[in-house]
C-alpha cells in the first residue's frame, strides 16, 4: 500500500492536458503496490491508473516496463496499456517524478485462492510468455540467483533474530544453488512477480495482470516457480499439490514443459522462495520505525524455502511424468 | 491512509447483490481516509465508495452519520449519498464489519490552499450549517471541552519528550477554556473536521463534503474555528488573514456570526486548536510500531495554539469589526 507522492491538482491538471484523456474529476490514492505511487484517476471520459514511479524503480527501465506492456496489449495479453500523450510518449514528468498514465484493467485480485484460479492462472501465463517471445528489449533479472548471495550477506548478522534457523536453511540453499542452478533452460520475457494481488479475476475467470516492475529476462520456468511458491500454499503453510497440478497442467496445454524444465522445478521453486525470503527479510530488518508499508515477514517464506527443500523431484508438484 | 480490512471477493459480490447497483467489476482499496476502510468499487452500472466500519467508530453512532448524509444530501448539500439496499437499509455486515455503500462525488481535495478555496469553503460550510438545522437526530461532541483534559492526562507524562514547551501551553490553554469556553453559542450540526482532505473541488470550484464521522451537534462556530486552523496557516506555520478573511466573509455572506460568535472566535480556534494537538500527541505516544497509519505530528497543531493564545479578539482573523 503506498501513496509516496501527493501532486498537487494543478500539477496534475497540467499533466493530463498533454494527453487526449479529457479533464481531471477525480484523484484517489490506491492502497496497493508498493514501488510506485498508483492513483486511481477519474476524467470526464474513462478512467484511468496515474502512476508516478518512486526511487526504488530505476528510471532507465522504465522504457522497458512501459514498452513491454505495450507489446504485451498488442498481443492480446490484458494488461494496462500506456496511454501516448499528445506529443507520441507514455513517459513525462509530475512533481519531479516520472509518470504514466495507464488504462484501467477490470477485476479483482483473489483474496482466497481457489483451484480453479491455478487453473486459470497456468493457461494465462504460458500465453504471456509466447506473447513475450518477440518483445526485442531485454532486462537482466536483478534480483536473480546471483543477486542472493550478497543480499544474505547484508542480513546475515541479524538473520537469526528472525528465526534461529533461517541462517543455515539458507546457507545450504545458496550453496546448492551453485552447483545445481539450470544454465540451460528456454529464457524469455517474465513478470516475475506473479502474486494473487497482480493478477485479477472476474467470476473466477483470469481478466488480466498488472505491475510489471519486476519484469525480466530469465528462465520461462521461473515464473512458474514464483507462482508454485505464491498461489500454492494454504494459509496454514501446507503445500496444495491439487492446485499446483491445476496451474501447470493449464500452463502445458499452452505451453508444454520440456524434461529439462520439469527436472529443474524444485531447484527453480527453492530458489524462487529464497529470492523473495531474502527480499523480505531485508526489508524486515531495515525498514524505517514510521514507514508507510508494513514489511512482509519474511518467515513465510523460510517455511516455504524449507517445503521446497526436502522434494526430490517435479512429482510432488502433482505432475505424473 | 487506511484499508484495514481485506474483503474477498466473494464476499463482496454476496453483500453487492443486496443492492440495485449493478455487479462488481472492480474494487480498489483507496489510501485515503484513518478511521474506516474505504475501498473505490467500480460496478457495471456506476463508480461507488465502499466503506466498512472499523473498531474507533462507535456503531451505535452509524445511523446518526448515515441519517445526516442523506438529510443533507437530500437538501443539496453535496456530499456522499448512503446508497439503500432492495430491503431499503443503507447499514448492513460485510466481513464482520457494519459496511455502507456511497455515492461517489467527484472533485480533488486541494494540496495546496488558495484564498479561492477558502472564499469557496466559507458559504457552503454555512449552507451547511443552514441545511443542518433541522435534521431531528442528535449526537455530542466526543472530543469537545470536557474530553481534553481526560485526553491530556493520559499524555501528561511524555508530553514534554515531543516538545519541552507542550505541557505549559497546554495547561494554560486548559485552565483559560474552564472559564472563557462560550456556554450561549448558536448550537446545531457541525462536521468538526473540515480539513482540506475533506473538502472537494474541482477547478478551484468546491463541489462538496466527505468524511462525517467526527459529525455531532455543537456550536456553529466551532466548526468554523476548526477550519480557520486547517486552512488559513502556512506551511511555515505563518498565519494568512487574507484567507481567513476570505474564509469568514464568505461564510458570513450566507449565514452573519452573531456579535458572541464573533468575539468567541479566539478561544473556540485556541479550542480547536487544542483539540488537535491532544489527539495527535496521543496518537503520536501511543501508535503501535508496525502500524499503517503513519500519525500526525502533533507539533504543527502546538504552535497554531500557540498562535491564537495571543489573539486578543477577533480582527486578529482578518475581520474588521
Amino acid at each position: 500500500m503506498a501513496v509516496y507522492t501527493e501532486v498537487t491538482d494543478e500539477d496534475v491538471q497540467a499533466f493530463v492536458s498533454g494527453f487526449d484523456i479529457g479533464t481531471v474529476v477525480s484523484l484517489k490514492g490506491i492502497a496497493e503496490g508498493v514501488e510506485n505511487s498508483n492513483y486511481l484517476m477519474v476524467t470526464d471520459q474513462d478512467q484511468f491508473i496515474l502512476t508516478l514511479y518512486e526511487k526504488r524503480v530505476d528510471r532507465s527501465d522504465l522504457p522497458f516496463f512501459i514498452g513491454l506492456m505495450r507489446h504485451l496489449a498488442d498481443r492480446g495479453v490484458n494488461c494496462p496499456l500506456p496511454v501516448a500523450a499528445k506529443d507520441g510518449e507514455a513517459l513525462h514528468e509530475l512533481a519531479g517524478r516520472p509518470a504514466a498514465v495507464f488504462t484501467f484493467l477490470e477485476g479483482m485480485w483473489p483474496r482466497r485462492i481457489t483451484v480453479r484460479h491455478c487453473a486459470e492462472l497456468g493457461p494465462a501465463m504460458a500465453r504471456m510468455h509466447l506473447a513475450g517471445a518477440d518483445f526485442s528489449m531485454r532486462r537482466r533479472n536483478a534480483l536473480g540467483p546471483a543477486a542472493w548471495r550478497p543480499l544474505f550477506d547484508q542480513s546475515a548478522d541479524r538473520a537469526h533474530l528472525v528465526d534461529p534457523t533461517l541462517p543455515a536453511l539458507v546457507a545450504t540453499a545458496l550453496d546448492r544453488f551453485d552447483i545445481e542452478w539450470p544454465t540451460d533452460l528456454e529464457t524469455g520475457l517474465i513478470h516475475a512477480d506473479l502474486f494473487p494481488d497482480n493478477v485479477f479475476f472476474r467470476d473466477q475467470e483470469l481478466t488480466g495482470f498488472i505491475d510489471f516492475y519486476f519484469a525480466c529476462t530469465d528462465f520461462l520456468a521461473y515464473d512458474i516457480a514464483v507462482a508454485l511458491n505464491a498461489w500454492c500454499f494454504e494459509p496454514d503453510g501446507a503445500f496444495n499439490t491439487t492446485k499446483a497440478r491445476a496451474l501447470l497442467a493449464g500452463y502445458q496445454r499452452v505451453r508444454p514443459l520440456s524434461p529439462a524444465e520439469l527436472s529443474a522445478l524444485p531447484v527453480l521453486a527453492s530458489g524462487a522462495a529464497a529470492r523473495f525470503l531474502l527480499t523480505r527479510l531485508y526489508d524486515w530488518l531495515n525498514h524505517p520505525a514510521g514507514a508507510f508499508v508494513k514489511p512482509k515477514d519474511p518467515v513465510e517464506y523460510l517455511r516455504k524455502l524449507r517445503f521446497h527443500s526436502t522434494v526430490t523431484g517435479p512429482a510432488a508438484y502433482g505432475l505424473t511424468s
